[in-house]
């Protein structure tokens, strides 16, 4: 396991998982897939990421050669006995959800992160896990002081482990969500009122992934509303939240900085990032990507949205 | 009836109701909308509009009145034997889409609109209404030249009258739907592959309402994804889309020019004009509005929209 020279300006813990996907475009089995893989690639081309998290001894080396293509620190990814976390799911004609058919914890179960960070990274991100590994991360990390904490989740563990994840949210600064999970969590079938409800529970900024209809970002008394770009080639919508996140905060890191401003900059390029992850199965159109094509897209986005 | 001094630069054909609305925020019996009402009081904050239409003997005057409020034409508004049409309908919890409960056609039944204009308006929009009355419109209207034509359906015409809907669509500029029409007029679940296919059909535009999700607009090679003024109170989702294609078409009309650009600016004055509409039961939002309301709403919406 190589440390970069440099220190990372990024954590994230999340899934690293082998997946079975089927869309109506196809069907892909042993897809390198999970939160944390989505999360650091789509970061990376940003920033260095430290990825926490933990694989079977099954763990492909190819996959480790993945990650490998970008500045991605993998000091913090556990290897253990035992099968790699693995998710079997499908995704009907609209797309909008997956739908899931299988999860096989694996090596999840068990999972005890101890980070040893010479330099701390200023910037988490608790991508969707178990609320309890989220802050078991953040215990160890959250002292002295990090400039900007953000979090995920989904709705298994808005069912089932409710406290645990409303005692993480209150501690971050940032909670990114999809519109279904916003509604589970808050009960508000209005994203505005279920975004300021959120707001309540302590993160400062509530930013609400919708999908094919953009995003919604609330903050102080501040709102953004940011369409999709528009595709007409949608393969694989698996990761398409955690490349968005992984865009976001990799921008952010990138700048150092947090406030109103760059977030709503550093939400256009994680939806610029999310739109090319979808355009294929699991990383594989990240893979074949450049900053300059993100740039590229970004620009053209950008000319399409002024009015 | 009165005839405005000036000639009107834009027409719509549509229904006028008298509608029984349930929303999670209240009952209300005799509410004035239909689909021309809606249209004609949100253009005219724009620019003069001629209303074709037809209502029963039963038509109560201070409905007339309402609409005397701005500068709206009646001169067109048939007053026949019978009831007017009345629509009753309910919305749940997501607010995303009506669901009928009685439709009475009444007057429209029977319904031939017969068209004597001084001077044809070169705008015209063909609200929602069967498909054989936005033919004998256009049939009435189109020669020697109109600047530009749009026209909305529903659901309920896309499945009883499909032909007659695909003739007049060939015949428009400009295509208004939600974006659950465009899924089932062209079976695509993709917009922007719905869009493209309607495209074919004739329109040269295809504006796609989505509600709390905001406008899609594919033109020639060009698209534009505007999203939703966000808003914590919506009241009553009844004529938002009509009231969002008064606001472009009369806005565009006021301009007297059409262009991809245009349009993109006629759309957010649309959308802010639809998002006061929701505000309040049937047309009682618009009715405390004034022309400054929207340019102030709009400014404050051009800001958040920034990245």
């Amino acid at each position: 396991m190589k440390t970069p020279r440099s220190p990372n300006s990024l954590a994230v813990i999340g899934t690293v998982a082998i997946d079975n996907i089927k869309t109506p475009f196809g069907v892909r089995e042993k897809v390198f897939g999970g939160s944390a893989a989505y999360f650091s690639y789509a970061a990376s081309f940003f920033t260095s990421v430290a990825l926490v998290g933990v694989v079977g001894k099954d763990f492909p080396d190819e996959y480790r050669a993945v990650l490998k293509e970008h500045p991605i620190d993998l000091s913090h990814l556990q290897v253990v006995e035992g099968k790699t976390f693995s998710w079997k799911g499908f995704y009907e004609h609209d797309m909008n959800s997956a739908k899931t058919l299988e999860t096989h914890l694996n090596v999840l179960t068990g999972f005890d992160p101890v980070l040893k960070f010479e330099n701390k990274p200023p910037f988490i991100f608790l991508a969707n896990i178990d609320p309890h590994l989220q802050a078991k991360v953040l215990d160890q990390l959250e002292k002295p002081r990090l400039k900007f904490v953000a979090m995920d989740t989904m709705n298994y563990w808005i069912d089932s482990q409710r406290d645990a994840l409303l005692k993480v949210m209150a501690r971050v600064d940032a909670m990114v969500l999809n519109d279904g999970e916003a509604r589970q969590l808050t009960g508000e079938a209005n994203l505005i009122k279920a975004a300021r409800k959120i707001r309540e529970w302590g993160p400062q900024y509530v930013i609400i992934k919708k999908g094919e209809h953009g995003v919604l970002i609330l903050g102080d008394n501040l709102f953004f509303a940011l369409p999709a770009y528009p595709l007409d080639g949608v393969f694989d919508p698996t990761g398409a939240g955690d490349s968005f996140a992984g865009g976001l905060m990799g921008y952010l890191a990138s700048q150092g900085e947090v406030s109103f401003e760059a977030i709503k900059k550093a939400a256009a390029y994680g939806s610029m990032v999310a739109s090319f992850a979808v355009e294929d199965f699991g990383l594989e159109k990240l893979r074949r990507i450049k900053r300059s094509d993100i740039e590229e897209r970004l620009d053209l986005f950008r000319k399409l949205s002024v009015f």
